[in-house]
């Protein structure tokens, strides 16, 4: 992973900043796009072209004199790679490090002019920087996004071919979910409802488009009102079988032309006193279209309502996972092989195969992210990418974290497993221990409704605290029924904001407590689950209990475990697991494969 | 338990309402006196005296036409007996019901005027209270305490003698603190800080008194400032060894002088755009007095001082655990042998021989708060005070809960036990084991500096969850040194303000996980325990780990453990404390006395 040399880019930028036409002394860069998505296309990958940095979450502000990348825990030692002399790296989460908002605010001189690109930040953070800003005199300006200026070569916007979804994978029609709307929005007293987020409008029309890569999602926007649907689509995207799908109940209108509509809007609803729903993460310039005084703020119902899966869509998801699963073993099997030979293998190389073992899998659309495979060292980058020629050569002799995941028609799907081809050392299966714990009583959970993913997350850490150990990213997040690997608004980890969301029954979570040890080897383990409802010998507060259904099935490498170190219900919770690994998932691999054979020798009893 | 006649009181309280020197359309009243003291003297009474409800915790709203009471689980079936048919019980913490600030906004008619004595507001609560009113336009009307007026026969404030506590128990003198808070002031850019807690005042001063019932405080104000310190005592409090402890440093003033001295303030203040700093506890009389624009506010820093123990201290807290312990053994066999000899003994027997144990011991003071001694259905009664003549029999054939503490010159005390002397019930066990194993996690729990006790709070329960049981009150408070035994600011519970507060070494915390079935029997085990540093194999995050050391050390009754629940892990834990029981506590009871046969029988091994 080498660094990008940003000199010029930086000094471009600056130069249009300091123009009389632009007039600002700091320029602000989020990784999102206009739909707050966490993964852009490449066009809207400005954060990434003006620092260098190719994470998934970080924010860059350049001022006249600095350059500065904020970006989390996962991420640190990637950035500080990624990063050259312009940069200075805030490393988010760390108790000495402000946060960007307050970096606006207490590092930048007093009276600071902060240009941004109301398209790429939501109208809630916006309002809320604003107020900060205006105590030191400093002051917000929405401006055109100048690094799209600077930006020489930009990519062209995407604008892929739509699939319909059939009611068999998605269980309900558009119809029924816009219907559903209609009654959230009628109980929230709003007039309508602007759907601004690729995948709410993805599970809201039941289609999958391709414009960012591994996420089944189009450039799209919708308004919902009682009355009618617009459905804002790139010309090449649309079809006469999307126009059929959508039947003459939406109506379809070009993306651009959103802006336009919204501010069409604004004067009647001012005459009739009504106001417009948008989500919290809708962005600032769709506000500012409508008139902030004609619209109320709240989470997005699409989001809430998309985060519980019915019937239909978790039995989906169980089926790919399956599928997923023995891709996985399959992949391992021949990779241990191969090491065991001797052949030369690199990361990229094992992502590659992985792929591939993937796309002979029934309903594979492509991968639900870019594919983790990191020998040593590259696995304590957390969202490390190996990429050719860089890629290191698996060491067999060091522990192999490999992180993936594929989209079918039936689901998406998200697993890590942590293997050692050798002899592990005593210190590496101790820590893998430490994080089985954790994986082990998130998913052995029990918890009464109204209980948050927050609450849970001590759950995962408590094991590794015990050694003195812990991991800097979240426990889990949500998954899409074939969308985007990451979705809310739920989730399990120390974000204040998840204690706000009660788990309940038919939410995805994945389970992926880890650690990681700069310079040596990262662990990771990680399972998709379901929140269900449980049965248990009481009901106190009459309102259920709830826990996991794990849906990932592939075995824990027994090699890595420290046995001394676990309870006989822990015990009992891996022998338990490996036996259901071994009778699911072998149907869906070879007779005397290598990787039934794997199979069979991995998913043992303790 | 009864409820009390409150027809009369009611209506007199309503007719004062309506009159027109008053005409309010409610009147609060709230639990607390003018210094927010969870405990208050008897002449503070007032929403008991109103209500009829005895519990520690509850509010009271009277309006015209209906009466509410609002308090939290551990006083649900507590308050369903005490309050009359002029009363309704709001059940705070269930989701339905309203929080009495939503009740005094929503469920009162718009336009309500609000009656509160300023006394017993906090600024922050009623400058809250009163943006949100205005919302539906009611208004807070601060006018005298109505129920004072109401009230025939109410008892005279008391005013103890006070003893002077010497630097052997308290470990630093009150000049040593006095400067550590000059240095915070200075830090926080104020020019004073108003000292209104009464266990603030106590523990600044190096002073106790018995004011208030169990709680060795004494009325008293204080003002700080970088020149002078004012000490504000009820005159017969004053002695010649007060004046001589406290030196020519600190001014002793008469306690109701303190609003005049603040009002007198106020104008010097505002010429010197000074600010004195008042705590979030403090009561709005006081911040009116200093005039709103003078004051800061922010948790106050003695709080934060006092909750963090120094060495003399913890070694005070140790001391007097061992020979606490040793009293209550002495009670558990004296009561065991009494009921094996069919002798009829009722809870407040049982109190009242706990009580005279406890006084034999060195440096005995008085009960920390009224002992809960109680049978069967009783024991779900969560803060159950038995009393002549309605106290029950203990019944030898169910659960018996005891929760008791003393205050000794080295320390305070609280602990809680739950017997069966005779055969207990499967379901007995396996809930008793629950709570034992909830209380076991967290007391073995390592976490990274910054850990807060509402991150914690889940391990109470997990065991608990698993069964679809839980309790309705927190895991733990604070417990003071020679002090009240509840303080602040930490605590571990689902009080979501506890998660502001990491637990840091020095801090006392009970751990007190529990189970209760109305109508049947309760369930707690409750230790006290100091946070301390503990060693860990490694130190991810550079900032160490803490644990806890337990200081109760009095045996967990074998007799209702299900061992089959259990871990490995948690049968060592069992061994290795009974063990210590054993150790340490077996020198404070006389040779062959029926306690030390007790405690050689129950601290084993299982």
């Amino acid at each position: 992973m080498t660094a990008t040399n940003t000199t010029t880019r930086v000094q471009k930028l600056r130069e249009l900043m300091k123009s009389p036409e632009y007039n600002v002394t700091a320029f602000v860069v989020p990784s999102e796009d206009a739909h707050q998505s966490e993964y852009v296309a490449e066009c809207d990958e400005r954060r990434h072209y003006i620092s260098g940095f190719t994470g998934s979450a970080g924010l860059a502000v350049v001022s006249l004199e600095s350059a500065a990348l904020f970006t989390d825990g996962r991420y640190f030692l990637q950035a500080s790679q990624q990063l050259d002399l312009n940069w200075t790296l805030m490393k988010s989460g760390l108790p000495e490090v402000p946060t960007w908002q307050e970096y606006l605010v207490k590092n930048l001189p007093a009276g600071s002019r902060i240009g941004i690109d109301p398209l790429v930040f939501t109208a809630t953070d916006a309002n809320k920087l604003e107020t900060d800003l205006a105590k030191v005199g400093s002051s917000l300006v929405p401006i055109s996004n100048l690094i799209d200026l600077v930006w020489d070569n930009r990519p062209a916007r995407p604008a892929s071919k739509l699939m319909i979804l059939s009611t068999k994978t998605t269980g309900r029609t558009h119809t029924e979910k816009i219907q559903q709307l209609r009654k959230d929005l009628v109980k929230k007293g709003v007039a309508g409802f602007v759907v601004s987020g690729l995948d709410e409008i993805a599970w809201l029309f039941n289609m999958r488009g391709s414009d960012v890569h591994c996420n089944p999602v189009f450039f799209s926007y919708a308004i919902v009102t009682a009355d009618y649907v617009n459905l804002y689509l790139q010309e090449k995207s649309i079809s006469a079988e999307v126009r059929e799908h959508l039947g003459s109940e939406v109506t379809i209108k070009p993306y651009e032309t959103v802006f336009d509509d919204l501010r069409a809007m604004s004067s009647s609803l001012q005459a009739n006193k009504q106001k417009i729903l948008l989500g919290t993460r809708t962005n600032l310039a769709m506000a500012v279209a409508l008139g902030k005084d004609n619209t109320v703020e709240a989470r997005s119902p699409v989001t809430d309502a998309k985060a519980i899966k019915n019937e239909t869509e978790m039995e989906g998801i169980r089926q790919c996972h399956l599928r997923d699963s023995a891709a996985l073993i399959n992949y391992f099997a021949w990779l241990e092989e191969q090491l065991a030979n001797g052949v030369e293998l690199d990361e990229a190389d094992g992502a590659e195969r992985l792929e591939q073992f993937r796309a002979e899998q029934a309903g594979f659309v492509g991968l639900s992210f870019d594919t983790i495979s990191s020998t040593g060292p590259n696995g304590a980058i957390i969202h490390y990418k190996p990429e050719k020629p860089t890629a290191a050569r698996i060491n067999a002799d060091l522990v192999y974290l490999c992180d993936s995941g594929g989209q079918y028609i039936d689901g998406t799907t998200d697993v890590t497993r942590t293997l050692h081809f050798k002899n592990p050392t005593a210190h590496e299966k101790r820590c893998f221990t430490r994080v089985l714990q954790g994986h082990i009583s998130i998913d052995s959970a029990v918890f009464p409704d109204g209980t948050s993913g927050y609450l849970l997350d001590v759950l995962a850490r408590r094991a590794l605290w015990a050694d003195g150990l812990d991991f800097r990213h979240g426990t889990g997040h949500g998954v899409g029924a074939f969308l985007n690997v990451h979705e809310g608004p739920h989730g399990c980890g120390t974000r204040i904001a998840y204690n706000d969301i009660p788990l309940v029954p038919g939410m995805t979570l994945t389970n992926e407590p880890g650690y990681y040890e700069d310079g040596k080897f990262g662990i990771r383990i990680e399972n998709v689950m379901l929140v269900r409802k449980v049965e248990t010998p009481n009901n106190f507060g009459g309102r259920g209990y709830y826990g996991f259904e794990h849906v990932t099935l592939v075995p824990v490498q027994i090699k890595l475990i420290d046995r001394s170190l676990l309870t006989h219900l822990e015990i009992e919770w891996i022998n338990a697991y490996h036996a259901e690994c071994l009778e699911k998932v072998s149907p869906f691999l070879a007779k005397d494969s290598p990787g039934l054979k794997w199979l069979q020798r991995e998913a043992v009893s303790i």
